[in-house]
């Protein structure tokens, strides 16, 4: 079987750990019977070891119970760039494997409940590990919104950005999100309602500003360039330009591109609409 | 001139003083040229003290810059309960004495910006007092939702609300609020999305449930009922039950009429709509 799941942006500012949106850029997993595990990858994440302990063979050894299987990926979704490609081959690779529920055995693997509901429903996601388990709903998308991603050529794992972060944190801050997420949720309704603010975040993205300092600059850029709402992209070290239509994005684009090389960070930036599919399995 | 505004229910749950819906009660103030102060207040409220104290001459006394008029206030907005009387009160005072932007007004008076903004706009709002001041945005609202409040007989200052709550909370703590409000407020976009978790709180609900031990129960008792969701409305002691539909909510206002008898908390359970309009001035 085969299956395609779509990269995904978490986080989205003051949506930390909950909300994600899924973009227009796909890892394609196809998985044959076949007398013993092979792996082969090509595009982003081929660089890495094509063994049994690569993520799709774990994922895919788990859905079938046995590893007589060849297993094939393309992805577009650069590795360890806050794109949720991790999240988006989970899923993938356990629907091209057969299971039924794809989300929950993505979540089990990869633990970002938010980037996995986005590869699976596509759109805009809120997602919750309930006692229950995992769920995810939708929310409301403008159809004008375009999205800007800058992609830095530096890596900035998960588990590192994650490190900054304090376990407690004042109430005033948490409340500062609640309220900006609900602006920003707003915004996503309907392209006109939103302000500035609303991807403002107190509760990650000035903890990880130290793990790369030229972000405060790149998302000020952003916004000054006309994006509607600028923030991080999951953990970083992508960041999101959110978008009123392709020509605001051109320009947000070139002027993201300008910025980067300006604060001498390698990288590009690309446009992407968002991905309204989410998983599509070929059986 | 004369101005009313509608009842807001705030924090919604996980939306702590963020979020709020406009609920069709109303206050209505009425205020007149005249030699000197005056103040008649009837229906909820009137037994306060209708002097140059009462909240309506002050907000009218600071728009109008004297205090050269008769105030004539009628309302159906139960008093203390959390049901953002006072928000409303203030909103429509400073409207009817001729405010160019009676919410700000009111946040200056009252503070509680989700309150105002829902008696300001109606609907369901997401609220947040920013650098360059309060703002507001209405959020998608499904039209088949319908309302049922349990108000006790006990009033539940918010002052005396807001002093159980600690200034510092775990990191899990707010983003299970930031989670749950995605999930809540996907189901106030779309009714059919609503998952009964979409209510759960840990930033105040289980801090104040000591100053009524018995909204625990009640709210179960709602849900039980055929709630959608259930919660505190504000900071009590009214409680809240979303509901699919008129025949959903009669059933669920049965029983929490019901429950309200069998726990010993004397009170009424109201069916209400949403408000759509919010503020309405007549000149």
């Amino acid at each position: 079987m085969r299956a395609r799941a779509p990269a995904s942006s978490a986080n989205l500012g003051p949506g930390f750990d909950v909300l994600a949106l899924a973009l227009a850029l796909y890892v394609d997993v196809e998985i044959v019977p076949a007398a013993r595990l092979s792996l082969r990858s090509e595009g982003e994440g081929a660089d890495l070891a094509q063994d049994d302990q690569h993520l799709a063979a774990r994922v895919a050894t788990t859905v079938c119970g046995h590893d007589r299987f060849a297993i094939t990926i393309r992805s577009e979704i650069p590795l360890g760039r806050g794109l949720g490609s991790s999240a988006a081959l989970a899923v993938a690779a356990a629907a091209a494997a057969g299971a039924d529920d794809p989300f929950a055995v993505a979540v089990g693997y990869e633990g970002h409940v938010e980037n996995a509901a986005a590869s699976v429903h596509g759109g805009l996601i809120s997602a919750a590990l309930l006692d229950t388990g995992p769920v995810a709903r939708p929310l409301p998308l403008d159809p004008g919104l375009v999205f800007v991603v800058l992609v830095p050529d530096r890596q900035l794992p998960t588990e590192e950005a994650r490190v900054a972060l304090d376990a407690e944190v004042s109430r005033a801050d948490a409340v500062f999100n609640l309220s900006r997420m609900g602006l920003l949720l707003a915004g996503f309704a309907d392209r006109r309602l939103f302000v500035g603010a609303a991807g403002d975040d107190r509760l990650h993205q000035p903890q990880r500003a130290s793990l790369f300092p030229e972000a405060p600059e790149l998302l000020a850029r952003l916004l000054k360039a006309g994006a509607l709402v600028s923030c991080w992209s999951g953990a970083g070290p992508s960041l999101l330009g959110i978008c009123d239509g392709l020509t605001a994005a051109a320009q947000v684009r070139e002027a993201g591109e300008a910025a980067l090389e300006s604060v001498g960070v390698p990288g590009r930036a690309l446009v992407l609409s968002p991905d309204l599919e989410g998983l599509i399995v070929q059986r």
